[in-house]
């Protein structure tokens, strides 16, 4: 028995009478709902839900009564950030789910509702994103044991993984202030670094400009500080998830690390993608977590669930999409870098829950854990340049004819992912995109 | 010329009416006039200014029109916490301190005001104290070369000081979640332990809880993404300082730390000061930077200041103070563990400001920079258990009879802090204290 089951709004023969929504490939089909937060020309950011090729203004449908709610989750449906509303737990997320799912329902029981619901939509293209969640903390992980053994081999050859990786799921603490969900441009950072053959440091524009792919897990409810989440019930705390690109400067992060991890390296931007895809919609796609080798030491027990190994993991590809200036001129066109698969990760969802609150540190309403970068056994499937290029020894070719080790002025990074597995309505995440500028 | 002049509030023959603000002794003379929100019983808290045994209640003062301040200025002396004061920079900072001086002087020009004043003082015993800010980020320095060595030595005896030690302001992100203001108990940690002759690791208690005794600095106005910070504006960015505890878990960190850094290791709990003493307050007690031997290599031009290797340092004496269960019960004091001089520290906060902001990572009002544990070259004089005891190796004796080579349930840790110069009056930090539960 799943703990986290399907319902009618996971039913694949459900359709939206909202444009857009029934087209295969759309990444908003009526079983996706994904939050957003979003503007119009100088409005304040209002929440709002992906649906086809439209946002349902989340707010505006609440106030209109078009959603059966509780008072106090229409009252959370009011502000401009989802933290209200996350606090509240799952069974007021799925209260909201189940209304949405019915106002938008092609098979609507109330046409007068869904007359009213036409002046709540507002055409995606165009819009203005925000950040749907105040992220009070970031934490980011390094749950893929592909990436952690590819980096690893180039900094410490001699010792790819560290003896503390399949005991304990590593995480840092990452910088909230940067992290930004309307696809804003990414300014080429500066800072010391340091070529082996260099006697001294210089200060410079970052010459190893990367992307990380990842995708970020969002807490719905916390825990007090001093207590800890059980990893049976982490999973009842997480929301949903984003896409997450937690860029990097190589050669800072090269000169800086020791021995307090990445700093300047990786704080001058963070972005995540527009949309919160949420565990609720998540729940088709959940698949069993990696088998660790027989070899691999067993989680500690605070780490080990039987139902967290069965449907901790999820069938979701994750993918990178490269275009530079001078494709931007001419076709236009992105080139496909990557797809990587999310059921590779070594740690789950909750194992990071878990984890990162077994020491009694509070999570939040809001808090933002990355997954860390996503890579696989296939060295062409792995998400970032550094781990693709082997740190730059072996450029890659773009369609123009030019090459990249790291990311050049102009260069667009676009990051998209699908859930997809047999007897499932498959869906998207949206883009998240950004254009560096030096 | 100094870019933080003295004026009237600093004036060393002045005195203030409010009781105990006179007395040689008080860490609240006129002078200081640092900043805390509190509550009385259930209330909401409100920020005010300690002057004494007294806490005045700034909301109220500016309410009454006590306070010769701008309407925007008064407004932003109404939230519970600093942060819109902050954001309004210097000048704001500056009226306000002049206008609280000339309220609480003995010889107040307006006589009626002294009298209203009067019933916006709340005396300081039996106050809760709360976060005077909203901590946004919080990064945490390694500025004192003292520490970085004598630790570096216990875990990489071959090199204990790594090579970007001297040209790095070295930081990494901490908490901001489990940060408190109100002495709030601590409690011990549970988390994974491997000893070196252990085969695993296993998760339980922390059996080797720490202090770091730290000074925090609060920014004051940020920067805009992608923007940085001159050097030589760094200091304008600052409003204020606090006593922090940076707790640590010294099991956990040493098996979790590579390669990302500490996480869970400090992550459950830090604890800062009730009380922000701010710039204006400190500059009588600046001194010139730590001067580095010729030795070493110059600062890279971004981190190098004239003015700042002038006045970057602090003449401030930072103590802990400790007390176990048996103490507590017996005669009630603490035991003067160690007190470490300030003007040790490698880096200044200018250059910590500087560094952080020079990749175009956005400071924020509020956020809150850590020093850092401050060591000296005296072994004696050090900011952790960890160098005290050399990893436990050398126990310290308690007036109890008691040894600790780390923290006991039951223990209170209490750390305060002087800045004092010939020529001025001394002023204190208030205490930063805590006890350890289990």
């Amino acid at each position: 028995m799943s703990r986290f089951p399907l319902d009618e709004t996971h039913d694949p023969a459900a359709t939206s009478w909202v444009v857009g929504a029934a087209e295969p490939d759309t990444d908003f089909p009526l079983q996706n709902l994904p939050f957003c937060a979003f503007s119009v020309g100088t409005e304040t950011p209002r929440i709002g839900v992906g649906i086809g090729r439209m946002v349902l203004d989340i707010t505006a449908a609440a106030e209109a009564g078009l959603l059966d709610l509780a008072e106090a989750e229409a009252a959370a449906c009011a502000h401009p950030v989802l933290n209200p509303l996350m606090a509240m737990g799952p069974a007021a997320w799925q209260r909201l789910r189940r209304a949405l799912f019915r106002l938008l329902h092609k098979d609507a029981p109330a046409p007068w509702r869904t007359e009213a619901a036409v002046s709540c939509l507002v055409p995606m293209a165009g819009l203005r994103f925000h950040l749907p969640v105040a992220i009070g903390d970031y934490t980011d992980f390094y749950a893929s044991i592909d990436h952690a053994t590819n980096v690893g081999r180039m900094f410490r050859p001699d010792q790819p993984l560290l003896p503390n990786y399949k005991y304990v799921p590593i995480g840092y603490h990452g910088r909230a202030s940067s992290i930004s969900a309307d696809n804003r441009p990414v300014h080429r950072p500066t800072g010391q670094r340091k070529r082996p053959d260099d006697a001294e440091p210089s200060f410079g524009p970052c010459r190893q400009l990367d992307w990380e792919l990842e995708l970020g897990f969002l807490i719905g409810t916390g825990n007090a500080q001093g207590e800890s989440i059980a990893i049976e019930q982490a999973g009842a705390h997480l929301f949903g998830v984003t896409l997450l690109n937690d860029w990097s400067a190589r050669d800072l992060q090269a000169w800086e690390y020791q021995p307090l991890g990445p700093f300047l390296a990786k704080n001058f931007a963070t972005s995540i993608g527009p949309f919160v895809v949420t565990m609720a919609a998540l729940a088709p796609f959940r698949i069993p977590a990696h088998v660790r080798p027989e070899s691999d030491p067993a989680p500690l027990p605070y780490l080990f669930d039987p139902a967290d190994q069965a449907e901790g993991g999820f069938a979701i590809d994750v993918s990178v999409e490269l275009r530079s200036a001078t494709m931007r001129a001419a076709s236009g066109q992105f080139d496909h870098i990557t797809t990587v698969g999310f059921q590779h990760m070594y740690w789950t969802a909750a194992q990071m829950v878990a984890h990162h609150s077994s020491n009694g540190c509070n999570l939040q309403p809001g808090d933002l854990l990355g997954s860390g970068t996503i890579s696989t056994p296939d060295p062409a499937a792995v998400g970032s340049l550094l781990e693709l290029t082997r740190r730059g020894q072996a450029p890659i070719t773009l369609s123009s004819g030019e090459t990249r080790s790291f990311l050049q002025d102009g260069d667009e990074v676009r990051m998209t992912a699908r859930a997809h597995r047999d007897g499932a309505r498959s869906i998207g995440f949206g883009r998240c995109e950004a254009v560096i500028v030096g």
